[in-house]
């Protein structure tokens, strides 16, 4: 691998200010739409610079002729990872993927934050391996933005499908981890969180679920969030709560449901307006209106989720991000590192940790230490 | 409890036809608006009759200005089940309530079917009770209709919430109940159950579902249905499966999240099209292209969840139900009567339960009993 500015006489990266490490490849509309996107970046966002990771011949033409385009370096990494690989083979064999090679700008610290449009769990599991585990934190989460009735416009949900499993701890550390990613990516001062469950009554739910009920609510005041209790579904897009805690498989079928639905409600819609002559015309005299409509809940507006729980922050954008999703997600990649976001939220994490381990010695002279409590698998 | 038809020359319900057993109370709108519904259904369906449970003194006035109250018999039923009330209070005191006493007159085989907009918890407790589990069945399940791409313009989802936790034998169960659900509430012959899971691929999700996987694939062949293999949250609307089985937690909460997202969506389209002057004229004529969408995803046109599984059918129409609401809640429980649907499912299950028990004798001498395969718990 090699560093090769195409502008040598533009400053390196390195000198100062916001450094972004993105993969240029993986995602449905290829390097180009990544690149238009970067460019829209740039172009609103002064001192930021960027390392861009994929195969030279490919990347400096397209970037060539942009906006911005004397901060961005290449970055030669001949392979692709497809959407099709498995995380376990990359894991082995992806070491010259531009994927592996965005991360590891991250790991070695020359940027601060990655972004792909790549295969989600072989950027995960590449991820993990790479940057490893917060101390303290036995399951990452992938935490994604949703549409909702609060004045940001977006509630915080996790996790998103980064794991299959959460128990009670894992489910703790979320509320941690989503509470500190609501305070520096939506800028809340002391989000408001719930935990998600089929009713909002004390004595509903899975066993782990009343648990992590009660290790939240315990650790509300000394953290800085709210606790608002469990949520029901059709609180995801609610004003009650600004993040919604939940496992890796309720959480990604949920996201998924919500998409659905509103794509069949857009489809209907279409179909509505597209039914007789008259309505075609009611449609055109609407179309400012659906626009404004659309724009609320546009997903390439949302579009970046969140990897939690690393050393270091790792945006995974939508596979089908065009142009303007690319540039939404690494927008919010730059407010993140802006923020000093991955620091703030391991200091928060392992402070967390030593206070519920306080709290079982003084309980019970016989506690778990903070490994057993944490599941004895962080790194 | 007393019987007394209010139209004492009208003949017995139990003299032939279907016969509905109507809980009159603990709805959000009280029993005018069941009153209402079943007046539009009976005035739709010119054999079904009706028993109604609840205070006679009540009822009476709101029947008697009522079309189709000839064949409506009003049963008293001194108390009411409140919203509140927790499930095992009811199984305990609840025998004088509207609710008990619409459940016991299926129980007795006077009614075929059951509907109730009272306490979902509640009603589900009290049936397993004083209906019992069909052989064969660990969990009963609470099936729900979802608006999809479908001629039918519907799916069926299970379990929406029946219980929180599914292990393989249910799954299974849900699907040959769900596939016998979809043949004689939609008409469909040969259904396509799909599994819920995080990705198609059959490496995903949680071990369980990997050999819920196998056994409904396993029994597809000899139970009339198409096993289309996983689906994703955004498959719930699609057209590639006519049922998706799922455990009652994850289904409860996806059922919740959609109908979040489209009532989210409700309110911006009304915001958007309230905007401008100009905006107001726009929606004034699109009113009937918005109004042919309304029409389409109505949640009072999916009214009814039906709970599957016990030695009687009974339908949990919507809280907030209106008369609209109701009626097709009623329509649904007299489809699911005519068919004979309680009796064919009871045998569908009945002998795939042999079946899978003939299975595991032959591939293994010490192989699972019956008892031991379905939870040991069923009647």
């Amino acid at each position: 691998m090699t560093t090769d500015p195409i502008e040598p006489t533009g400053p390196s990266p390195k000198a100062g200010g916001v450094v972004i490490s993105v993969d240029a490849m993986g995602g449905d509309n290829g390097p180009a739409a990544v690149i238009a996107g970067l460019s829209k970046f740039l172009d609103d966002t002064g001192d930021a610079r960027v390392i861009l990771h994929g195969p030279r011949d490919v990347l400096a033409p397209l970037v060539a002729k942009r906006a911005g385009r004397e901060r961005i370096e290449i970055r030669d990494a001949r392979d692709v990872v497809a959407m099709t690989d498995k995380p376990s083979q990359v894991m082995r064999h992806g070491k010259s993927t531009s994927m592996w090679s965005a991360i590891e700008a991250v790991r070695s610290r020359e940027a601060q934050v990655c972004v792909s449009c790549g295969n989600t769990g072989a950027l995960m599991a590449v991820s993990m391996v790479r940057l490893r585990k917060v101390e303290g934190v036995n399951r990452p989460a992938i935490a994604c933005l949703w549409p909702s009735r609060n004045p940001s416009g977006f509630n915080v949900m996790l996790d998103a499908g980064a794991d299959i499993r959460a128990d009670q701890d894992d489910l703790l550390t979320y509320a941690l981890m989503g509470a500190s990613y609501a305070r520096n990516g939506l800028g809340l001062k002391r989000p408001r969180i719930g935990l998600l469950n089929v009713g909002v009554e004390e004595h509903k739910g899975r066993a782990e679920l009343k648990v992590a009920h009660e290790l939240i609510a315990a650790a509300a005041p000394g953290a800085d969030f709210e606790y608002v209790g469990f949520v029901e579904g059709g609180d995801l897009p609610s004003a009650r709560v600004d993040v919604i805690v939940t496992d890796g498989f309720t959480g990604n079928v949920a996201l998924k449901t919500g998409e659905g639905t509103a794509s069949l409600i857009s489809e209907l819609l279409r179909a509505a307006f597209g039914h007789s002559p008259l309505s075609r015309v009611a449609a055109m005299l609407s179309m400012t209106s659906l626009n404004r409509l659309k724009m609320r809940i546009d997903p390439r507006r949302v579009n970046g989720g969140v990897f939690l729980g690393l050393n270091g922050t790792v945006v995974k954008s939508h596979g089908s991000a065009d142009a303007l999703g690319v540039a939404a997600a690494v927008h919010l990649a730059y407010r993140l590192a802006i923020s000093g976001f991955s620091d703030k939220l391991a200091a928060r994490v392992a402070s967390s940790v030593a206070l519920s381990s306080d709290v079982a010695d003084t309980t019970d002279g016989d506690g778990p230490t903070d490994q057993m409590r944490t599941g004895g698998t962080s790194a």
